[in-house]
């Protein structure tokens, strides 16, 4: 019995890691859709957000049902529940990726990104997808040390997010004011992922070492 | 002992209504804190977030015991799986008036929102606020009908937002770039405000119907 059980808190943890392969990739697709102003990659991150949607629901029907039938305590019970959290964060993440994959196809044939701040985008996809890939790292070894680090990746993308801003507000900015309104929500929605990759790694600290520190959403630009 | 288990979990679904009432407070005074641009006000829902967060860490704390105590099956175990992501969504939606708070603190002594923009933003927070209210009513009465009629409240919300967009893009926007970005930044807090409190009343569908619908993030602009 033990064994069977260790074997579906094994699935639990690979449909995970699972997911956060499918949403590392729906932000990588989305970020190229997105400067190169690519309307089929971006309808086809569109269309694919469906599939991490249902992972998401199987995932919590799989915990749930593990729940009821197997009554754990203790550590079993503590991954369980994490797992319940981190299916949420990762499938908000794929949501994100829709967004801009959205924002893509809305701005078609045109891409949404003038050329100053391309580059600022491309490093911000970039820092999104080690993100969530060293989550998913992080969640298949639990390993708390590449948690840690994984606030750096952090650090990165709120400097690029910061960039973005001082780019918007300087004087020289002429693309008028609907560029400055998808380039403010283009940086949150590459924020805020990078913040559930954090999330999610902190859940596997708190998991492995019982220690829980709060998940922040650091909003550039009031706080 | 069944009696006691009953009791906890009625303390739990209590805790959940709490949460509602401290997150629908906390947006009503950020948003007065934004339209009067009062820095009191707005230091004093930053610093109450705190609140917020440690219910949702003692609701999840007691959730997880009472897993691990009762092995709860079926209809309790359900209840108590939702309670964690509802207050997964009420500590977020806490996040979000602590950002509106923010914005008023950053723009202080000036208000972050033009005179154009006043009344819509007013009837944003209003509709937020009565949102989360009406969700803390759909927990404690389990109201599957109040929980469908709360989508309404969300379509308003949604037609606010694209009000908000169309003075931002329309030729006689005169407040610059930095008040654009402000106004996108707030428009897409509320939004998500509503959204998650349609969440929460989705989950309690669920809870009650087995049925479960999918939660949207409308993202106005680029739906």
């Amino acid at each position: 019995m033990r064994d069977r059980f260790e074997g579906e808190l094994q699935a639990v943890t690979d449909q995970l890691v699972e997911m956060t392969r499918l949403v590392g990739s729906a932000m990588n697709r989305a970020t190229t859709a997105l400067l190169d102003a690519d309307i089929t990659l971006a309808e086809s991150v569109i269309g694919a957000d469906e599939r991490i949607d249902s992972l998401q629901v199987a995932l919590e029907e799989h915990a749930v049902t593990l729940l009821a039938r197997e009554s754990p305590v203790a550590t079993d019970l503590r991954l369980l529940v994490t797992a319940l959290r981190m299916s949420a964060d990762l499938e908000r993440m794929g949501d994100l990726a829709r967004h801009v994959a959205k924002l893509a196809r809305l701005r078609y044939p045109a891409s949404a990104i003038p050329p100053e701040l391309r580059a600022t985008i491309l490093q911000m996809g970039q820092v999104a997808e080690r993100a969530v890939a060293k989550a998913g790292s992080i969640i298949a070894g639990r390993d708390v040390e590449a948690a840690v680090q994984l606030e750096t990746d952090d650090d990165e993308m709120d400097r690029l997010h910061r960039g973005l801003f001082t780019t918007l507000l300087s004087d020289d900015w002429d693309y008028g004011i609907e560029a400055a309104v998808d380039v403010t929500l283009c940086g949150r929605y590459y924020e805020r992922f990078a913040d559930h990759a954090v999330s999610v790694a902190r859940r596997v600290v708190f998991l492995v070492t019982g220690e829980r520190s709060s998940v922040r959403d650091t909003t550039t630009l009031t706080s």
